[in-house]
């Protein structure tokens, strides 16, 4: 589409657009932003602050802060939409969209759902031909939508699996929404002892670890829950496009917009698709149609020119990023990170080494038997081993967020790696 | 905040800003609308007509089409915004909050919660102070997320319960979410059947009926989610603001943006808002910020001058087309509509008339036993009694639609009416 025409006159328009400049020109010194919707003050909204920084314009670094790498927030995406700012930046009016429907009764946008099978297509890493599409609120809600649906007329209750180290929320989120079709098994036994029914998450790449995951169960009636969050070329070589019968997509781990709190799901089939929208129609009626639109208009801008652009703009971040943390922990015999084979990537057409999400890791002297106590008193908050089922040896470090965030990280991580002792 | 300071030069947001004013310009004769996410055509997106028109500018009545009184998609509130356009437009950035967590590490916009304070005090419909705000994906999630935490932690299984005629997702959702902890239980018994674990849903006004409803069950143990979805001077006179443990208002029935699947619960009890946020929380980490911006820009929009104008229009408007089909339906022995008597409103501060969001038709004559198949007979959709937990002998039409969908209605009502037969 190609609506605009050159600098016309706009007249309602106009007050939303200015408000929105304004707020975007407050000067925050780099280590902050305002925002429409931030706190008030003096009649304007207030610089809100990166972790370590402080003061009304964010300028002052905060001594002895703790570099946070806990939460995944994928925060290092924001340089590729500010510079991209005219392409992505969307105007709603107060009409838009008001009815519970779309003009087809559904609660889904057609004009999404072309833009996702056209974005899979550049990045060719799923096959979204003869699969249908449900949208969720984020991929956490379609996780779960995933396991009632799978888990409908069943012989027996589901075993709900995934192998450690794993993404806490399938846990989480089948225990509490736990009913009398499935619950979660902790601690992965015999695969013998599990019965027929079993519905498996399979991460790949993993998250914490960034590793291929194939199916630690096998048979005909065993159920998997594909988490693609991580598949793009992001985070990873794209060996193949993904082709598997349901597959789960995240809008915050692809474009960076956590906050938008959108996923969607392909799935291959029709009694399942019919589930799992009958799931998200119960739950709320589906997803918000602003946030529908503002994913449209951010799909919309990644595909100008060859539609590359944010995966190569990505991988260079995450590779860069890699490659710091992983020079640093090779200079220490203290702790070791997980490897990551290098692998041809359909995406790049070559030979490609790690980039990985998170980096995984391992304490390997006797007496740092808790990974993330002896980050933390070398002031780097990383999620401990066991939230992910796995050992305390362990701690998870996210390398996606800002840049402050990260250059910190890397600055204490450098003095923990010095450290005599 | 005031930061627009006239007709600056626009860069970056110049382009979505034209490109949602052309969008606007697109005409469909007043009876369809274009949309930013719409079908493109020409380069174009195309008119998305009202239900009973076609052509591609919706300049075609569709001869014979069935008035569609079916769902309570509130368009009635569409020209409100159309004539606030200045004011309740926004410019949502690329980069705009892209972080799982607002600057506080909550997930819910305090600028927002502050702005639904200020709605109840000028509706006087709530009293916010000492509550807590949850926020949901629509109230309909908020009517789950109640029922878990109040359901937790019980001496045995909670029966929940509501009286008919009642909106439909009470049991629908707790039939599909039944857990070890609750299950809904059909078809009210004597009070004194149920056992000390009883959650109560108290809808007042009620949909379908419009009147006001008292709890059923009494006793310390019973806990009640009061859904006061049409608890606003559009739809009844408002008594006294209400003070209940547990509230919950949804943006789709107050501003009419049922598209945005926004709603908020105020909350008394810490540890009650503590498990609703949770569930919140591992549902889907919270609602989607973009719908929080633009909420937030829809209040402010509501609030300008008195804030008032929204609750005159909606009212007005609400309370003529009462007025139209009460009329037409008191010309008819064959059919009756529901009574709402007269009432102190402390909103307007006088005794005030109905203005309901529904009429609950009951079909008097003996052989008019399926009162929506008589409707359907004459070409008008509405819901069937059984829908609500009630007897075949009423149907919902709903008053809230769009004006064509209203016009359509009162014709095919004054045709119904007039039949000899």
């Amino acid at each position: 589409m190609q609506l605009y025409v050159g600098a016309k006159e706009l007249s309602w328009s106009q007050k939303a657009a200015a408000e929105a400049e304004a707020v975007a020109s407050i000067s925050c010194s780099g280590h902050g932003r305002a925002y429409l919707d931030g706190l008030i003050m003096d009649n304007k909204p207030v610089c809100e602050c990166h972790e370590c920084y402080g003061g009304r314009d964010c300028s002052v670094f905060l001594n002895g802060c703790a570099a946070n790498a806990g939460s995944g927030d994928p925060l290092f995406l924001e340089p590729f939409w500010i510079k991209n700012a005219a392409n992505s930046a969307v105007l709603i009016s107060g009409w838009h969209r008001m009815s519970y429907y779309f003009n087809d009764g559904s609660y889904i946008s057609q004009q999404l759902e072309n833009h996702i099978v056209k974005i899979h297509s550049i990045a060719k890493n799923a096959i979204t031909k003869g699969k249908y599409i449900v949208f969720g609120v984020g991929s956490t809600q379609l996780l779960s939508a995933a396991v009632f649906a799978l888990s409908t007329n069943l012989s027996s209750r589901a075993n709900v699996v995934a192998k450690a180290p794993f993404y806490s929320p399938y846990k989480e989120q089948t225990d509490f929404f736990e009913t009398a079709r499935f619950h979660f098994v902790d601690n992965l036994k015999n695969v013998s002892d599990y019965g027929p029914e079993v519905i498996e998450f399979v991460t790949s790449p993993n998250n914490p670890d960034g590793n291929f995951r194939k199916p630690v169960f096998e048979g005909s009636s065993v159920k998997y829950i594909y988490d693609y969050a991580y598949y793009w070329p992001h985070y990873t070589a794209i060996p193949a496009p993904a082709n598997e019968d349901v597959m789960i997509f995240a809008h915050s781990k692809f474009s960076g917009h956590a906050g938008s709190r959108f996923g969607w799901a392909l799935v291959k089939d029709k009694q399942i698709y019919d589930r799992m929208l009958t799931y998200i129609d119960i739950a709320e009626l589906g997803t918000s149609r602003d946030t529908q639109l503002r994913a449209l208009q951010l799909f919309k801008a990644m595909q100008q020119g060859d539609g590359k652009e944010i995966f190569h703009f990505a991988y260079k971040t995450m590779r860069d990023r890699w490659e710091q943390v992983s020079q640093i922990i090779s200079r220490s015999t203290r702790f070791t990170i997980q490897e990551i084979p290098p692998q041809f990537c359909t995406f790049f057409q070559k030979v490609r080494g790690p980039s990985p999400a998170f980096a995984w890791v391992k304490c390997e002297r006797k007496e740092d038997s808790n990974c993330a106590e002896v980050f933390s008193r070398a002031k780097i908050t990383g999620r401990r081993g066991s939230i992910f089922g796995s050992d305390e040896r362990y701690v998870r470090l996210s390398l996606t967020k800002g840049q402050d965030d990260f250059d910190l990280l890397i600055h204490r991580l450098t003095d923990l790696v010095s450290e005599k002792n």
